[in-house]
C-alpha cells in the first residue's frame, strides 16, 4: 500500500478513508483533520486561550500536541482523581509531556484540594465510579478555566468516544443529552465554551499519531472503568465498523448534520432551569451543585474550604 | 421461580419483565401483550378484516394464532419467493397451520405469477437479496390486500426485529425511514394500513409461545439472509440486552413515544411525491414502481401479464 499523498510506502491504513499514509503524511493528515474540525464547527477563534483537559492518555496528550502544532495558545489541566498508582503514573506522563514541550500544566488534585477521591465520592453520592469521575472532571475543568481566564476548554473525546456516547444516549433516547451532544457546546452563563477537536479522529488513529509523533502516553486504562457500559457500546460498534468501515463516522456526523437540531430544544429547556450553586457559583438545577453535594457528603467539614 | 400470575412453578423467565410464567399464564401474557399493542396503537378496529403476512416461521404463525385467539377476523397470505427447498418447506408449514385451524390462506407464488424468483430479481435490480425480497413482499402484501378487500395488513415483526431495524436506521440516520418506523402505518392513497401487533413480544418469547401453543413452525432461517446486516445489528443488541435486560424495549418504545414525531415530517415529504405506477397502480415516486421495474428487467415479456 502506498501513501495517498506522496506515494511512498504507507505505514498506516485508515480503512474509513480508504487511504494509506506514510509517517509524515499521516501526521499532516491528523493535523488537517483537527484543523478541519476546529474550522467547521468554529471551535476556537484567533487569539483565544485554550485549556486542554489532560489525563496522560493518548487522546489528551495527542490533542494538546496537535493544538500546539497548529499554533494555538493551549495550556493543560491535569486533575488527580486519587485512583492510587493509576493516578500517580498518569500524572507523571502529563508532567513529562508538559516539561518536554515547555508547556504550562495546571495540576489540581481532588483528594488534596477537596478531601475526597473518586472511590469515596462514588460511594457517598451513590453513583457509579465513572459517573462520579465525569461529574468531578466537568466541574473542575469549568471552574479552573474560569478562575484562570481561559476562553475555551478542549477535551480529547475522539470519534469512537462520541459514537459510543451517542449510541448510549440513543438506546435510552436521552433527549436532553442528545440536545447537548455536539462537538461545540457554546459558552453560557457560568459555562466556558467546550470543544472536541478530535471528533474526526478514531481511537486507533490517535494511538498511531502518538506513536509516530513520539509522544509517550499512559497505555493502561483506568482500573475503575472495568465493566463500564460504554466499553460494551464501543465493542458493539467496533464489530459493526469492522464489517462496514465508516459506520461510526456516518453515525456521528449524520447526527450532527441532520438530527442534533431536533433535540436541541430539550437541552435548552434544561439550561433554562439553571441557577448558581449557593456554595461554588457553578450553574445547577438545585441550590447546591452535584459536585458540592458530593463533597459535602464525603467531607462535611471541608465544604467551606475549597482550594 | 414461580409464575407471577398463579404462583405455580414457572416454565419461562422473561428477564425484561423480571417475571416467570407457567405455561397457561405465559400464553395469557402473550395474548395480553398483543391485545395491549393493538389497543395502545389503535391497530385494528372492530369488524375489520385482517390479512396476516405468513412466512411459516414462528413470528407470523404465532401472530396469526394470537389474532385468532383474540377473535379477530384474520386470514393469511403466503408468498412463495422461489428460494428452492426453503420456500417449499415454509409453504408446507403455512398450509398445515391453516388447515389445522380451518383458516383461509391465500397463496401467491412469485415465480409462477410474475416469472422471476428472488435470486433473479436481486441480480437484475442490483439489490441485495433481502432488499429484493422485502420489496416484493411489501408490494404483493399491499396489492393482494387491496384486491381482496382487506382493511388492514399485519406483519410478524417482533420487538427484536424492530430494535434491529431501528438500530440500522439510526446508525445511518435514515430520517425518512425513521419517520415511517412505527407499529402502525396509517392507510394512504394506494396503501392499506400496516400494523405490527408483535411489537411488545421478543423473539425468544415468540419461539416459546409457538412451542407452548403447539404450533409447528419452520425453524430454519432463509439461506439467502446469511451475512445480512440486520443479523449483525441483532447480535450487537443481544449482547447489550444480555447485560441490561429491557434495553431493546426502552430503545423501541422510547423512540415511539418521544422521538418518532421528530422524524414524521421527513416521511410525509416522501409520501407527497407518490403517484400511481403506470403499470400496476401502486404508489411510486417514478413512473413505474420498483417491483414492476424489477419484473420488467427479469422477464421483459411478462410485464403485461401479472396474475
Amino acid at each position: 500500500m502506498k501513501c495517498r499523498r506522496c506515494r511512498k510506502p504507507a505505514v498506516i491504513d485508515v480503512r474509513r478513508h480508504n487511504a494509506g499514509f506514510c509517517s509524515d503524511c499521516f501526521l499532516h493528515h491528523c493535523r488537517e483533520q483537527v484543523r478541519r474540525a476546529i474550522d467547521d464547527f468554529e471551535m476556537i477563534r484567533p487569539g483565544e486561550r485554550v485549556l486542554v483537559a489532560v489525563s496522560g492518555g493518548k487522546d489528551s496528550l495527542g490533542l494538546w500536541h496537535l493544538l500546539r502544532q497548529l499554533e494555538y495558545q493551549a495550556d493543560g489541566l491535569y486533575i488527580g482523581l486519587g485512583i492510587g498508582e493509576y493516578s500517580d503514573e498518569s500524572r507523571r506522563y502529563a508532567q513529562a509531556f508538559a516539561s518536554g514541550e515547555g508547556a504550562r500544566l495546571i495540576d489540581v488534585d481532588l483528594p488534596a484540594g477537596f478531601g475526597f477521591d473518586i472511590a469515596e465520592g462514588s460511594r457517598v453520592a451513590h453513583r457509579a465510579p465513572c459517573s462520579a469521575c465525569g461529574l468531578s472532571k466537568r466541574h473542575l475543568f469549568n471552574s479552573v478555566a474560569t478562575a484562570h481566564g481561559y476562553d475555551v476548554v478542549a477535551t480529547g473525546h475522539n470519534l469512537d468516544d462520541e459514537a459510543a456516547v451517542l449510541f448510549g444516549n440513543v438506546l435510552r433516547w436521552e433527549t436532553g443529552y442528545l440536545g447537548r451532544q455536539h462537538p461545540v457546546l457554546p459558552a453560557a452563563p457560568g459555562f466556558k465554551r467546550k470543544v472536541k477537536p478530535l471528533v474526526r479522529m478514531g481511537e486507533r488513529e490517535m494511538a498511531a499519531y502518538c506513536f509516530l509523533a513520539g509522544i509517550d502516553y499512559m497505555v493502561e486504562e483506568c482500573p475503575m472503568a472495568d465493566g463500564n457500559r460504554h466499553l460494551g457500546y464501543k465493542a458493539a460498534l467496533n464489530t459493526i465498523e469492522e464489517r462496514s468501515p465508516g459506520t461510526k463516522a456516518a453515525f456521528v456526523f449524520g447526527f450532527i448534520e441532520r438530527v442534533h437540531d431536533r433535540f436541541a430544544p430539550d437541552a435548552e429547556k434544561e439550561r433554562e432551569d439553571l441557577a448558581p450553586c449557593t456554595h461554588c457559583g457553578a450553574p445547577t438545577t438545585g441550590d447546591i451543585c452535584a459536585f458540592c453535594r458530593m463533597q459535602e457528603r464525603a467531607t462535611p467539614l471541608a465544604l467551606n474550604e475549597p482550594t
